[in-house]
């Protein structure tokens, strides 16, 4: 897979200075229409060998273009909001908005690189944390975000030489630590742990380009001219040509007249006496529990969907009645914000996701997809049928993350429906 | 200033029952418009002595309304994100939007009380910390916000008995801790700093309601109601009465034509060759200064206004030229989103500001409040005339927080101007 780039690629002086003004006069022109555009997000990864130049080609590239339209991330260190939520929070965090440049200096492959590398993780562990990238990889490039990801290589050799003069040039020596020169011994294992990698989320949506990092203007100029490329088709691609791919609906076609929600008994009643004995109770533990020392370290996640007018928001106040002010929060689900507008969809559920120790209580969710924008014919058939999947990604993520998902679908008949809409 | 808390106001079981029932109607009806009105946002701060219901009441105030449409917050130990920010950002991310309601429970008052308390600030300090809240909350009255400041109060004796009665009760033992009767040992200090800070704060914008605090039934009804008609009375008043109050301008009329701008000399020139020896000495420096460890305990706010084509971008670019892209963030100030539409002006700057060992450096700025805003007339006099002074104040939160400040105006001639608008 890296044998292409151990090739001695390299550009002449000459040959950069002459070819520059043109790639960068283009580079910037593709940028403004993108920001004209506001179509779509372009998510770039720059990944790579210790030595490759990864640090000098984000430089490179907000030189090159307007940095006033990139932003640029290297995530290091989590901060404590960020270790309160699921890993892939922060990224989600920080995702660019249509029309705009979001580099990635260190992305979420690092972590499960280095996890398999430092033996924290075994083999199966790494394949299926791939799996999961290849999952949001191709949530975002359904949502219509293009994903450009890089890896600079370099083979042992080149590495070892490109350390010893950066350590030999008083200017650069600061750069080079200890940690580099324990990385590069194990160069071998690190080569076979990133190849699988590779390979394995080198996908349709979101495939590797993999560049030869020791000569500095054939890394740059490789990775300028592919931007470029990847851009400009897209940005000239026909308005119509949809990006998302429509799979088989995972829904088995109505046959016959059975279904949970036909089944369910609308009559059920409780006494008011009854309930009122029975509300106190269970606030009172509900109440009880979440004092407990231990409720520090989970999150809970409610979900209410249902027919208007089945009562998603009274039931929800009888919760809280049972809560802390100080622990809870109740989202809204209302039409998204245009900040919201300019992201995946999910990312406006991701931005309300709680810290330890809280609730969060959708009052309508991310299920909106599925039913009113479905039904209303606000999204396409190829997203709605997608976002069943993409939701379960989703929740998994909540679930490993400690996080307590109860979701619940309050239903009343139709008639009962149009008696409390006349009450009303 | 306590002393008509201590009067043993107490209600009825009666009467509670025979007013709740319209107090609720009446409160949820009022969020309601509100919500509708989308206008403004009320921030509601819930202060006061230890035992005298904080909680409770935020609990019953979030039961009696629509808790979908409020959010409450104890902000308690910062975040280390918290942290690398001035103080206030805090208070700040969290402000609710126009429509909402906001509590705060643990408040910007908190701080300042109890450093003075314990004897870590100085009396002096109190005081000026005090005069910076009022400016705050001047602002915020300023740009919309309806402030609601409550004061649960208890008399020493009140406050006694309380403990002494929840540490009786099994149910509520738990929540007496140690520190609740270490406090109690200076109560009398306590009411001493709170007066004193309250009787500061209690302006006509954001006046402190006291409310004695020992019988839960009057607490309640007396909050609700202060809350009910200061909601009422805003919603209800016509459209056009407007909130901010008109300061004198701080700005000398115009008298002759002598000012900065004119005695700039706009023929100074540099050399291609000395320029660019220049550029790469100071972006080399530049480089190395950010490079130091004592670099990454600051943070840096560059601001760039001036003419357009007086080359606010191609200046930026020379910088970041100069940086590495791990380590800056270029803020172009484009129109606001809707978000920011239902925020403080100054809300998208302080969303904005760099975490430590990080530039900020902002294409045009919270100056165009006194510059675009004000000539093309997008905000009103009292509106532009008061943004001198929140800048101070906002310039000054920077500053105390060892983030460096610089701004930048870029001035070009009139016909310099024209020949580039004819060039592009």
């Amino acid at each position: 897979m890296f044998e292409s780039a151990e090739l001695g690629h390299a550009i002449s002086k000459a040959t950069y200075k002459k070819e520059l003004p043109l790639l960068r006069e283009e580079l910037l022109a593709a940028q403004y229409d993108l920001l004209k555009q506001a179509d779509f997000p372009v998510i770039l990864l720059i990944s790579g060998v210790d030595g490759a130049g990864k640090g000098e080609t984000v430089n490179v590239l907000n030189e090159w273009m307007d940095p006033r339209h990139i932003e640029t991330h290297a995530l290091d260190i989590p901060s404590s909001e960020e270790l309160e939520r699921p890993p892939m929070w922060r990224y989600w965090r920080v995702l660019p908005p249509k029309g705009k440049i979001g580099i990635f200096f260190r992305s979420w492959y690092s972590d499960p690189i280095s996890a398999a590398l430092q033996r924290k993780a075994k083999n199966s562990e790494l394949d299926q944390r791939m799996e999961r990238i290849i999952r949001f990889e191709k949530m975002l490039a359904d949502e219509g975000a293009l994903i450009l990801k890089f890896w600079l290589h370099l083979s042992k050799e080149s590495q070892r030489k490109r350390l010893k003069d950066l350590e030999k040039d008083p200017a650069t020596r600061w750069r080079i630590t200890e940690r580099d020169w324990k990385n590069f011994k194990i160069y071998d294992r690190f080569r076979t742990v990133a190849e699988h990698a590779l390979r394995q989320s080198s996908t349709p949506e979101a495939p590797w380009t993999i560049i030869e990092g020791s000569d500095p203007r054939y890394r740059y100029l490789a990775v300028g001219k592919a931007i470029l490329q990847a851009l400009r088709s897209r940005l000239d691609a026909p308005e119509n040509s949809s990006h998302a791919t429509l799979s088989l609906p995972p829904i088995i076609p109505k046959i016959d007249t059975l279904s949970v929600l036909n089944r369910l008994d609308l009559s059920l009643k409780l006494g008011k006496k009854k309930y009122e004995e029975a509300l106190e109770k269970y606030q009172g533990r509900l109440n009880l529990l979440t004092r407990e020392a231990a409720f520090r370290k989970i999150s809970v996640v409610l979900v209410f969907e249902g027919l208007d007018a089945a009562g998603k928001g009274s039931t929800i106040r009888r919760i809280t009645a049972g809560l802390d002010a100080r622990h809870y929060r109740v989202i809204p689900t209302a039409a998204p914000t245009d900040e919201e507008r300019a992201q995946p969809y999910l990312w406006r559920f991701w931005r309300n996701l709680p810290r330890l120790g809280r609730f969060a209580i959708f009052d309508r969710s991310w299920y909106g997809r599925v039913l009113v924008e479905r039904v209303e014919g606000y999204c396409s058939p190829a997203d709605w049928n997608r976002a069943y999947g993409e939701i379960n990604d989703f929740e998994e993520q909540l679930i490993r993350n400690r996080t307590i998902v109860l979701k619940f679908w309050l239903q009343i008949s139709r008639e009962e429906q149009l008696r409390r809409f006349k009450e009303r």
